[in-house]
């Protein structure tokens, strides 16, 4: 018989590059590895690993705590019982939470509605409404495993292969690019500004839109989408109103259909002067027929209920038909999984002021908000002051993209090993000190540019923003400086 | 600007079928809602509908309860402080668990290694080469959101759009037919055999083989996997060690991977008579070089957590290259839930003898198994026992699959309605009863044939089993009989 390799296997999938998950990522788990046993561990320069390279707040090491409410309200749906034992010692609006949902759901063990619990679907178009000042309907919301899981459906549903293409933007979050592959969709770029702080630019868009016009008959790409991420993930920019509109009316004068990814909209470090809107408040406040899918989450914000695997997408302006098919494809995984259901529950329906959960409840909210913005800050600044590294230092999201000047040295040293200058410069910096970063490279960036994204999750960032600096002089030195 | 309509969407998810969420469950969907409107619920002729569609054990109405040893641990990992309020009140092995994994993984809310849990993964082999006497190592297993997911990535990464063949049983389980038609497979149908307790047939599966050779050149499809359902869904089969091994010789002789659905592995009702043997352990006493993927389940058995979507698959044979695909790809979803993860730690390592918690645990799930087994074997003795309904008796799985000889008037009624005859029959049947079951037409049937998927999950079997037995005999009265 014949072993099956890679080379039998679809070749889309083959295609696919996921970097937050990738080389270095690999090799972090390797260095861990080597720091648990008892024969490697003094070798390594450094005592333990900071992942860096993905969102995941509450992972050891940066330990994030979780909401308290969040977690009573999950360990009474896990076991019911437990209430005779909690009754007089949590408060009194955890129990109600917990006995309603249980009321209404049974048990966490059983399969859900595929769409997700219609109570907490009824739940999740209340929180839309009033953050918007426009209806939701519960019909139009879909529970998720994650916005990854909803946003992989809605390009497996919109894609033809090869025959249409999906716009996303430059630098962009991984999934975009990776799902475009497994589902050979076709990807029309968008390069965003950084001069003008990760800016979108309606030029760009146009320019992008343009190319597939110029394309001869036989392998014309239908433009079939707009993804849009924001607050921006590398960049962590916040989109403005007017240029939401802007982005609307391109919608609707090409039939786009737009994916709004807003899994950040909690994340704002300076929500007074920079607040978040949805595109679905825009859409409803131009009475514009685009039709829109807006995915939220509870992996981030200062939830960071990442493990859960939770979130949800609301539907605008979709015909009935399209939501009938969506509906039909949830169905063959036959529901997200109720802990995350259960997580959504809490993140749109937080304690109020005057209930007994409220107070701890802004206490933790409150400190998670504070540490991310002073993170972000000093870590911008200190970045900015460093030579040839420039930092846009962004409104939101949980991330910093800074740009590298890197010594042609270095660009020479990457190039003889088959590999991009900032994933040198990623992995020289993980031998070095343990951080795992992820490279420009996976996000993408204009040709001969470089960068690498890092979170600002990291807890004593004085000593873990000193290392960033120690490292960085050291490279410039070993690679001769820029000349 | 032009709305989208299904027509721009990729035709593979139009053609997709899932029945088991489909036509039935939608309208018994619509009749719970009426039985909770006020206005409507009096001009129903049942009080309850009874989802025996879907194999979901804890769900509302059929509450199977949950291990108590499981959700102790899960509470306990949901919110870590609770162990000072237990710790005199729940057995000493709950705690110790729940402490070993939370200090393996910390917070159930962090992202986990995309393959799992290393310490869960490791619990898992040992699983396995206990169960089978054969080795397994960790790094070939991946847990999964349930087994769903597995089989979803391994048909994703196996199939190249068009040209590769994916041998199924007939009837199967129809989350093969909608993944195969999801990602532009070609399904290779071969007949399980009815007659002989649907037993599986080398000689159909040489059949199905030969098909694909007697094709063009052009339209050249190459046979990549064999699927086998053990014990079987919907038929609820067990196969011989014989028959393992004659199918495992086949697969080396053409070439097959070996996609293993062993997530019934537990639901054996006559587990002396008629144990089971992984494939696993066939292949490793062969000394087969065959590549297999065996599938496991914790929502099946007597576990039936299907709301924490929680899984796993081993790799057997399977090169690194390939694992390291497999790995590629399931790092974009991030992860499986750690809720699930979690599952799979307790459905391994159930309490041993001894331990204080396994009196209990015993006592739960022997009620289950006896309920199960006192269940399945009354509803097909009962179903056997009414004219034109024929019913295998078969050891394992949570279903029953009966046969149809329908009148005539009946069938050409249905065909008025352009529906299947057994697709009219259920749906006269959740009309008139609230029961909901899956017409035969959507596991495959062979034409002209009619059956039914039923749970025997319900509680209650003698009024339930009369319910199904008055329609029958109304729907032979009202279409005339066989004559």
């Amino acid at each position: 018989m014949r072993q099956l390799t890679s080379a039998d296997l679809n070749p889309a999938v083959l295609n696919v590059q996921y970097a937050v998950r990738g080389e270095l990522a690999i090799k972090a788990d390797e260095l861990n590895e080597k720091l648990k046993s008892q024969e490697h561990k003094d070798t390594l320069p450094f005592k333990k690993v900071i992942n860096s390279n993905i969102g995941n707040p509450q992972q050891k090491g940066l330990d994030q705590p979780p909401i308290t409410f969040t977690r009573q309200v999950a360990a009474l749906m896990e076991y019911p019982p437990l209430v005779d034992l909690v009754k007089d010692k949590w408060p009194s609006d955890v129990i109600a939470r917990a006995q309603q949902l249980h009321s209404e759901i049974g048990s966490v063990g059983a399969y859900s509605h595929s769409k997700g619990i219609p109570l907490i679907r009824k739940h999740v178009a209340q929180f839309i409404s009033e953050r918007d000042g426009y209806p939701s309907d519960p019909e139009d919301i879909f529970l998720t495993a994650g916005a990854s899981a909803g946003v992989s459906l809605l390009l497996n549903v919109l894609i033809t292969p090869n025959r249409t293409g999906i716009l996303i933007p430059i630098p962009q979050y991984p999934l975009y690019t990776a799902t475009l592959a497994q589902f050979s969709g076709v990807a029309l770029p968008y390069h965003l500004s950084e001069l003008d702080g990760w800016s979108t630019s309606l030029t760009e868009i146009r320019t992008a839109l343009a190319k597939t016009e110029s394309q001869s008959e036989g392998q014309k790409v239908t433009p079939r989408a707009l993804v849009v991420i924001n607050p921006g993930n590398p960049t962590g920019a916040l989109l403005d109103v007017q240029t939401m509109e802007e982005l609307v009316k391109l919608c609707e004068e090409h039939s786009l259909v737009l994916l709004a990814d807003e899994v950040y909209q909690e994340n704002l470090h300076r929500r007074d002067a920079h607040p978040f809107h949805s595109f679905k408040q825009v859409v409803r406040r131009l009475n514009s027929p685009i039709q829109l899918i807006s995915f939220h989450s509870i992996s981030k914000g200062v939830f960071g209920e990442c493990g859960r695997r939770g979130g949800y997408f609301e539907c605008c302006n979709i015909s009935h038909d399209v939501r009938a098919l969506l509906y039909k494809m949830v169905s063959v995984g036959l529901c997200p999984p109720l802990s995350g259901q259960v997580g959504v529950d809490c993140l749109v329906r937080p304690p109020k002021a005057g209930e007994p959960s409220h107070s701890l409840w802004k206490q933790e909210t409150d400190a998670i908000h504070a540490a991310l913005a002073h993170r972000t800050q000093l870590m911008a600044a200190r970045l900015n002051a460093l030579p040839g590294v420039s930092c846009v230092d962004s409104p939101g999201a949980l991330y910093l993209y800074p740009k590298l000047e890197l010594p042609p040295n270095a660009v020479e040293a990457a190039r003889k090993l088959g590999k991009d200058a900032d994933t040198l410069y990623a992995l020289e910096l993980l031998e070095a000190t343990g951080i795992c970063v992820v490279p420009g490279s996976g996000f993408g960036q204009k040709d001969g540019e470089h960068h690498y994204r890092l979170t600002c999750l990291c807890p004593g960032v004085e000593e873990y923003v000193g290392m960033l600096e120690n490292f960085h002089t050291q490279f410039l030195q070993k690679y001769g400086g820029m000349q």
